[in-house]
């Protein structure tokens, strides 16, 4: 059993080596022409300045609350803190950099048609999902190693945590402020090219076109990143510091059997899921298969054969770990983690059948355009909402199952056994992250490439090629935001009821804490804590409204001022740099006050009544959880029945209905890539810090 | 002590022959030419049909419930739920006809200027007003001294909580029944008459102009004051029901002194505030006044004075009945009242000032219409939920100071004296009902009056005199609205108790509620009841939508089928019977499934797990109340950026600006007068129902 966790860093290791053989394969590829490496620098420059800019504000925060973190619980959780911080921000940079080099030469394998150029980007990709995997894996594997296993330092299990609230700390900063560039871009962009200026999308002219693509980058890829990084990691955290703060044991102790296979068993799922990701990921190939299906098949040949590679192994598992299970029920723990998967995976599918075109609820959008953009976007709203009840429906089905199943191993009669099994069934989702994450950023290289065959003026066959490359991975990444989603409830949940333990044991058990709703401050604070989502999706949905008009500010300016620019005569560019640099300047400045308050609010309130904290936590996670789905279904059915008028439906292109859908593509941009994939971050940071900081409260 | 549920009864008669008095005063006014008699017929006829037919409908389901109650609860239990249920359905009714008799009469005292109008809509407001507090505070009071002090029957408390239920079931449908009704009828004639026939509103062509007016009766006058009565009788309610099933006491003990007091407390409050209101109401003169200023005074000294008197009546009535205060601090009880009233003051300004053209907010919407549609939506959205914030934090100071002033009297080791405290802040707010009430219906009847004058082809002058009266409410109802949404938290959180402790009671204290949202089963709760509010929403949007569209559909075809009159041609007159007939029928339809869902979600919770039900009603209180204060705010904050541009900012009528605000006016409608008028009684109808089959569950 002592060698699991060895076993994890060692697959970590070993995913990092196949990032790096990706790496080395998408090098090899030719870039194209002069035109498009041109292109490719500037988008890879841009994406890079960004980064950077953002790793510096946010490094500023960083060091504060690892000087705060170091004070406040242990030198050593300093240490830790910022560890999480830079293993996710170096794998946000180095999986960023491979993306913005797989563009291109994407591009130019599509030349070649569509089965060369799957390979190129998914393994573009494949550099992200890889390194974010390993990295996370192998920090917190060799944290947990050097502190629990080996020094056995005091307050080993809070240093362990303390590595989860790093890699929170990039996630969240990641995705308000990339989710602010990437939409300030967009909708920069599109008004005044598409709507004002009246030219094509991607086109060369436009001087925000760069922006745009750089915005693809730092927000669907490098944001991405840093939110699965955070959640793989956390998810493996919450079951550890779950039973570490339960009280059954101290860091000294972790030795002890019976508790040692609560430690390794997450460690354990991951090593299974690294595995077969790795495995999985060496299936993608396009063969010489032309048609859609096939394509689409190829891809999602990696995901499938990795989550079988994990169910296999981790029944397998749960008989060798658990094999003195008091109940004699090994399998419990099992039918946790794929009880959590196959949520997750019923989660997506509810996501896709809100938001795809295949499906009624984007089909009555499309409808409603007819009767104008109000009640285009109402019904949006409607969707999104009716959405939430079916996602809880699903999340609560997960728990209860994922409940069970602990009980079944860990024995019927302890809390912990049923709370175990809710923590491990978000590892569950999130074990092939490695696979996940390859074809989640996939589908913004397949983007980019497209946008890069555009402004490089090839020939539209290779357009045709990059859009049926880039509409492949839809399906996949629906079933990877279903598990981010359904994650993030139940690690926050299993973190939650870590904070609770927490308290409870660094107080010695004098205090407890009273989270019954009946009592005034645990009522009130499960009052700020309904409120806090709103106020963050409103700041959110406020930043990228300033920050777009910064950006449309300035390509008018442009058109007007730079002679022939519109006109798109000979020799005369844009200054897509500018646009580059407002948009990252707007967003970051604009990511400060929703990311500080996720960090700054369970910290005062948690000072003035850890009950109240308590409250606010729980308020926060049900109601930010429901207001996260209710958004990203809402902005994905608008996007969706756009797309679907566009292929001609209610007039098509151009006609009145198209406007409206037009509008409720508009409405639902910042709810479904800031505000909602921001939430699930907001409500495990906010738990974290309270579990960081449990014992300073009390 | 004993004389003041007898007081309370004597003035609630008074108030009810108040309203007779206003009746009488407003029959005997002229309701002017033929066609303006005409015309308030078929308003009358049409609301009145509209009511009719829901009370049949609403009847079915109140038998079943009365049944349920009689058989789960106590026979005589469905005695008085079915009288709180009658007292609502007859104040509605009573008051919605004499609104519609004082519409015309309006009209006709309006071409003699403002100064002679003002009071003619104001006493047809007030009859509503009236019979509002009078029949639900004369109805609980009987109830009260018959079961509780003459008979002293078992379950006293539970027979008067079940008054309340009856109140609540009610308000749930004429709310959700009524905002249907006029937002489907609003839209219908607005979509159909102004936008695509091109002719203005309230023009006699429109076949649904009489269907738009009607909705304003049984939205706005009836469903408004079904609310109320829910609202008032609720916060009496609240504050009993706490003290009695606290354990303090049982209803055999009633006659106890110590907790007669806290019993006779809120009734006290509630027979100062009729007091007051009938005095404030008195003042409320034209006086010789024709400038807006002196005659907006006008209407505010009614409400101004009736507080007045609440305020002195209550510092000094608690120094009376708590004269043996075991902290020798009388005054307490009062401070919570007091605090209550400045709260629900407040939360009335915030609402004005998110939703007032005076202020930043809804400029800030006026400015987003220059980038079209979109932006407006957007912006709208964001201030909603900025202003769930504030809001939020504006209960939670009130909450707090009413705690703390409960303690005072009560004394500070007991927790009953701070929830006491809670509940008494909410009468605080809705003492002067009758007052507020009469402000609240007086805006409709001037809105229905300009209709009118504008139908019946007057001066444009009437027009003007009846526009400049409009307006003129709008701050008193904006306080109200504050009072409404204020009490609804406060009466709803102090039922949330009277739950718990009636499980406890109910069951000799043998189940004792555990609330504690670390419990898997209070968390399941808690999610389930944070997605209802979403789910509520959602249906109650749609179903406008479905009634709108079928309204659009019938205006379409009389426009196309019968010859001459989108011409106007003379003697053609459109089918407007038919128009209010389809409204009717739909918005009864669509009313159901929202309605059901608020009774039958907490009973099938309660028989599963008593505690998961309790995380459900405080899971939906918090996220309902959020969710109710952003519909209602961002609705408000687009109706009047809208209207803001029609007094020619940005481009004024006919803009592409006020195109924009107008979608975002059409997307507030149905969130500011269905979905989140609706909201607050969810709230309250949900807790009800726990609280009066408390004693079932366990």
């Amino acid at each position: 059993m002592d060698v699991i966790p060895y076993l994890a860093a060692i697959s970590a290791l070993a995913g990092l080596g196949v990032a790096y053989f990706y790496f080395k394969a998408v090098e090899k590829e030719s870039p194209g022409n002069e035109r498009m490496v041109f292109l490719m620098t500037e988008i890879q420059k841009g994406a890079k300045a960004f980064l950077q800019k953002e790793y510096q504000w946010v490094s500023i925060f960083a060091v504060g609350m690892a000087i705060l973190v170091g004070a406040v619980i242990a030198p050593l959780a300093a240490l830790t803190y910022l560890l999480g911080a830079m293993l996710s921000a170096t794998a946000g940079y180095a999986g960023m950099t491979v993306a913005t080099m797989a563009n291109a030469r994407t591009t130019e394998a599509a030349k070649e048609g569509p089965a060369k150029a799957l390979p190129v980007a998914f393994r573009g990709g494949a550099v992200m999902g890889f390194c974010v995997a390993g990295l996370a894996l192998l920090g917190l594997m060799v944290t947990y190693i050097v502190f629990v296993k080996l020094l056995e330092v005091d307050d080993a299990f809070e240093i362990v945590t303390a590595y989860g609230l790093g890699a929170s700390t990039i996630a969240l900063f990641s995705r308000v402020g990339g989710g602010i560039y990437t939409k300030a871009a967009d909708v920069g962009a599109d008004l005044v090219g598409k709507v004002e200026a009246g030219i094509p999308e991607d086109d060369p002219r436009n001087p925000a076109t760069i922006a745009d693509n750089v915005g693809d980058n730092v927000g669907d890829v490098a944001g991405m990143g840093a939110d699965l990084f955070e959640s793989y990691a956390g998810s493996i955290i919450a079951p550890i510091s779950l039973v570490a703060f339960a009280g059954a044991i101290g860091a000294e102790q972790a030795g002890d059997t019976g508790v040692v296979e609560l430690l390794v068993f997450p460690m354990f799922v991951a090593f299974i899921g690294m595995v077969g990701s790795i495995i999985g990921s060496f299936l993608v190939k396009g063969g010489d298969s032309t048609d859609s299906k096939s394509l689409s098949k190829a891809l999602h040949m990696g995901t499938n054969v990795a989550m079988g590679i994990t169910v296999a192994g981790v029944l397998a598992g749960s008989f060798w770990i658990f094999a003195d299970a008091p109940e004699d029920k090994p399998w419990g723990l099992a039918v946790s983690v794929i009880g959590g998967l196959i949520v997750g995976w019923a989660l997506g599918k509810t996501a896709e059948y809100y938001t795809s075109d295949h499906f009624k609820p984007v089909k009555d959008i499309a409808q409603q355009t007819e009767t104008g953009p109000a009640t285009t976007v109402l019904k949006g709203i409607s969707i999104g909402m009716v959405s939430v009840f079916a996602s809880v429906g699903l999340i609560l089905v997960g728990i209860a199952v994922a409940y069970w199943g602990g009980q079944q191993t860990l024995g019927d009669d302890t809390t912990l056994g049923g709370l175990y099994g809710i923590a491990v069934a978000a590892i569950g989702m999130l074990a092939t992250t490695g696979v996940v994450v390859s074809v989640d950023a996939y589908g913004p290289i397949a983007d980019n490439a497209g946008g890069i065959a555009e402004m490089a003026e090839l020939d539209p066959s290779v357009r045709e090629v990059t859009d049926a490359l880039d509409s492949l991975g839809n399906t996949t990444a629906a079933i990877a935001k279903g598990f981010a989603v359904g994650s993030a409830a139940l690690t926050a949940l299993a973190l939650f009821k870590s904070f609770e333990f927490a308290v409870s044991t660094a107080s010695n058990g004098e205090t407890v804490l009273n989270l019954n709703i009946g009592e005034i401050d645990v009522f009130i604070g499960l009052f700020i804590g309904a409120a806090l989502p709103f106020l963050f999706a409103a700041l959110t949905i406020d930043a990228v409204g300033r920050a777009a008009a910064k950006m449309i500010e300035e390509v008018r300016r442009q058109f007007r001022e730079i002679p022939g620019l519109r006109e798109g005569q000979e020799g005369v560019i844009p200054d897509s740099a500018r646009c580059v640099a407002i948009s990252t300047e707007a967003s970051l400045k604009e990511m400060i006050i929703p990311g500080a308050l996720a960090v700054v609010v369970p910290l005062v309130i948690g000072f003035i009544s850890v009950d109240a904290l308590g409250g606010l936590l729980a308020g926060a996670l049900v109601t930010g959880f429901a207001l996260a789905i209710f958004m990203a279904n809402a902005g994905g059915a608008w996007d969706n029945a756009k797309k679907y008028i566009e292929t001609g439906q209610h007039g098509g292109k151009g006609s009145d209905s198209h406007k409206a859908a037009v509008v409720g593509d508009t409405v639902g941009d910042p709810f479904k890539d800031t505000s909602g994939p921001a939430m699930n971050i907001l409500l495990k940071v906010m738990t974290i810090v309270s579990l960081v900081f449990a014992s300073a409260f009390v």
